[in-house]
C-alpha cells in the first residue's frame, strides 16, 4: 500500500473491520491467519441462495436491498469466510443508466442493441448515485450486520463491460470488440473512458456506503496480449483505480488467464492482484513485483475431488505463498455451480488451521 | 532438431518438400521466406469447403478419402500457404476404435457414454492401421497432388481427448476430468497412457503414408497449472512424441492459453512449439529455450479489423520473431468461422513479401 492515500469521502470501515485479517493482508501487514474468501461465494452453489432467488430474475434480485443483503451474508454465515463481497452483477451499473439489457439464465448478459458506432456512445450517460440508491441502502444494512467482517465492493472493469456491449452478449472470441479495438482505436478509447467513469461512480457509491475494499473484475481481459492491454485497456482501468484512490480502501484487480498481464494489472493501480490457478503464486509475485498482495489461487475444479486431494492442493497454494508479503486465499476463479458447499466450508477451516499464527 | 533421429519406417517426404521453407523452418535452417499456414485453414471460413461439405456430417467427411483430399488442398490452392494440414477431427481415432460418439454442429464432439471408471477403460482398445485405411488412402492421394508443399499430420493430444471422453463433450471447466486427475491419479494415468498409444498409432499411420510433419493439438491443456501438467499430462504427451521420433519428421505441439506450459510442452518432445497470441514470441522463446522453432502467433480476431490493422499486427509478430532461430507464421489459434478468406490470402502474401530473403 502506498502512503499517499487521503480519504476524501465519507468512508465508513469500522475499526473492527480495519483490524480484520483480510484488510491486514491487503495492506501487507502480519495476519493472525491467512484470510479466505471465494469469488462467487454468494450464489449458485448455495441451496439457501437458490431458495431466496426462486422466481426472481437475476437483475431484479440485484436491485432489492433486503435480498442483496441476505445473499451477501449467506456465505459469511455458512463458511465463516473472512470477507463478504457485495452481491451484484457486472452489468448492474449499465442497466442503471438505462441500457436495454438482461441476464438470460444459462447464457449471461444480453444487450438489445450492441454498441458499435460513435453515435452509440451517447447511450452511455454518466452514473449518478441516485441511479443505484438500492446499493447505498443494501450496504447500509450490510455493514450493520457484518460487524468486523469487511465488505468488498464489486464492479466489472471497462474492457469486460465493453466486450458485452460491443458483442451484444457473452463471446468466446471477442471478434467485434477486437475489430473495434484494432480498427478504430479512437472510438475504442472513448468507449472505455466512458465505462471507466461509470465504473468509478459505481465503486464510489459502494465505498461511501461502507465497503472496506473494492474488487474490479476484468473477467475477459486474458484474451489480450500484454502490448494490447497496455495500449488499449490499461488507461481506462487506471482511471478507475485513480478515481477511488483517495478513499484509502484496498483495490483488488482480477482476471482469468491473465498470466502475462499480472504485472500490468498491478501497475494499473491495484493494491492486490488476483491470480488464477495457472500461475504459481511465487511466479506471480515475481511478475507483480514488490509491495502488492496476491489473492488466489486454488483451481475451483479441485473441489470436485475427494477431501484429501483438496487439502493437498490447498497446501501447495499455501506453500507457494509462503514468502509473499501478503496473501489472501481464494479460488483462481469463481465457485463452480455444482460445488458441494460443505467442501468450501471445510476448505476455509483447513486454511485457517494451517496458517494460525 | 536433434541429430539422433533414425527413420525406422517408410517415410515418404519428397526431396522437394524436404527443401520447403516450412520444413527448413521446423529444422531451424535458413529460409527463403517465413513460411505461413493457418490452423483450421481447411474448413469453415472457405465457401468451397462449405459447398463440398453440404449435407455430409463432419465425421463422415473425415472418412471419405476424396473429400479429405479436396478439403485439405483447398486452402493451399486459394491462399498459397506453405504447408497443408491433414483434414480430420481429434475424435476420429476414437471413432475408429468403435466408441459411440458424434460431432454435433454448433456443439462439438459428444460421447454417448463418458469414461469415468476403470471398467470404462476396456472400451479404449488399440488402434490398428486398418481402422483408418481411409487416412492412408487420402494421404496417398494428397502427397501426389501437393508436390513440394509439405503435409502436416494431425492428432489430438491425450489430455484433450481425455477431457472429451470424461466430460462426455466440450466443457468449460473440465470438472469431471480434473476430479479424476486429482482424485484417482492411477486411473487417470492409465487412461492417458491408452490415449497416448492410440494417438501414436494414428500419427504413425499418417507419417508412413507420407505426412512430412505432425502436429499434436492439446487444445484444452491450458486449463492446467504447470505442476499438474508435469505430473499428470506430460508423461503421456512424451510417449506420443517418443513413439514417432524415429521417423525424423518435425513434431509440432500446440495448445491455447499455455503461456505457463510452453517450456514443458517443448520438453515433452516437440521440435516446434505453437504459441497463442497472449505471449509475445520473444518471451515465448525464453520459456521454450534454445533449439526449438516457434509457430504463431497473430490473434485470429485481428482479421476482423481493416487491412492496415492486420498488417500492423502481423508486423509486430514478425518483429518479435526476428531473433528466433526458426519461425513459422501462423495464427495463435484456429481461423474463426466468419473470417474473410481474402484477408487470409492477403496475409500470406504480406508475410512472404516482408520476409523474402
Amino acid at each position: 500500500m502506498s502512503g499517499n492515500e487521503r480519504p476524501t469521502g465519507q468512508q465508513q470501515t469500522s475499526t473492527a473491520a480495519a483490524e480484520s485479517a483480510f484488510l491486514k493482508a491487503c495492506r501487507g501487514e502480519p495476519v493472525p491467519h491467512t484470510p479466505v474468501w471465494f469469488m462467487r461465494q454468494a450464489g449458485r452453489s448455495l441451496p439457501e441462495y437458490l431458495k431466496v432467488r426462486e422466481g426472481i430474475p437475476m437483475l431484479e434480485s440485484c436491485m432489492r436491498p433486503e435480498l442483496v443483503t441476505e445473499i451477501t451474508l449467506q456465505p459469511v454465515r455458512r463458511h465463516k469466510v473472512d470477507a463478504a463481497i457485495y452481491f451484484s452483477d457486472i452489468v448492474v451499473p449499465l442497466k442503471a443508466i438505462g441500457l436495454d439489457l438482461d441476464i438470460k439464465p444459462g447464457v449471461g448478459p444480453v444487450v438489445a442493441e450492441p454498441i458499435r458506432t460513435r453515435a452509440d456512445l451517447q447511450r452511455l450517460r454518466a452514473l449518478e448515485p441516485d441511479d443505484v440508491a438500492y446499493v447505498t441502502e443494501a450496504i447500509g444494512m450490510l455493514t450493520g450486520e457484518l460487524g468486523s467482517t469487511p465488505l468488498i465492493g464489486f464492479a466489472g472493469a471497462p474492457f469486460t463491460l465493453a466486450s458485452y456491449l460491443v458483442e451484444g452478449g457473452p463471446s468466446r472470441n471477442h471478434e467485434h470488440t477486437k475489430a473495434m479495438m484494432y480498427g478504430d482505436p479512437e472510438l475504442w478509447a472513448d468507449l472505455l473512458d466512458r465505462l471507466a467513469d461509470i465504473t468509478s461512480a459505481f465503486l464510489t457509491v459502494q465505498i461511501e456506503a461502507g465497503a472496506s475494499a473494492v474488487q474490479l473484475f476484468d473477467s475477459w481481459v486474458g484474451a489480450l496480449a500484454p502490448a494490447e492491454y497496455r495500449r488499449s485497456v490499461m488507461p481506462a482501468s487506471s482511471k478507475v483505480f485513480d478515481a477511488v484512490a483517495g478513499y484509502g480502501v484496498p483495490r483488488i484487480h482480477f482476471g482469468v488467464g491473465t498470466g502475462e498481464l499480472l504485472g500490468l494489472m498491478g501497475e494499473a493501480g491495484a493494491d492486490v492482484v488476483g491470480v488464477d490457478w495457472r500461475v504459481p503464486l511465487d511466479e506471480a509475485a515475481r511478475r507483480v513485483g514488490a509491495g502488492r498482495t496476491l489473492q488466489g489461487n486454488l483451481d475451483p475444479a479441485v473441489l470436485f475431488a475427494p477431501r484429501s486431494a483438496v487439502e493437498s492442493a490447498a497446501r501447495e497454494v499455501l506453500a507457494s505463498a509462503r514468502d509473499l508479503p501478503g496473501h489472501i486465499f481464494n479460488l483462481g476463479h469463481g465457485v463452480l455451480p455444482a460445488t458441494d458447499p460443505d467442501a468450501l466450508t471445510r476448505l476455509v477451516d483447513f486454511v485457517h488451521s494451517q496458517t494460525q499464527a
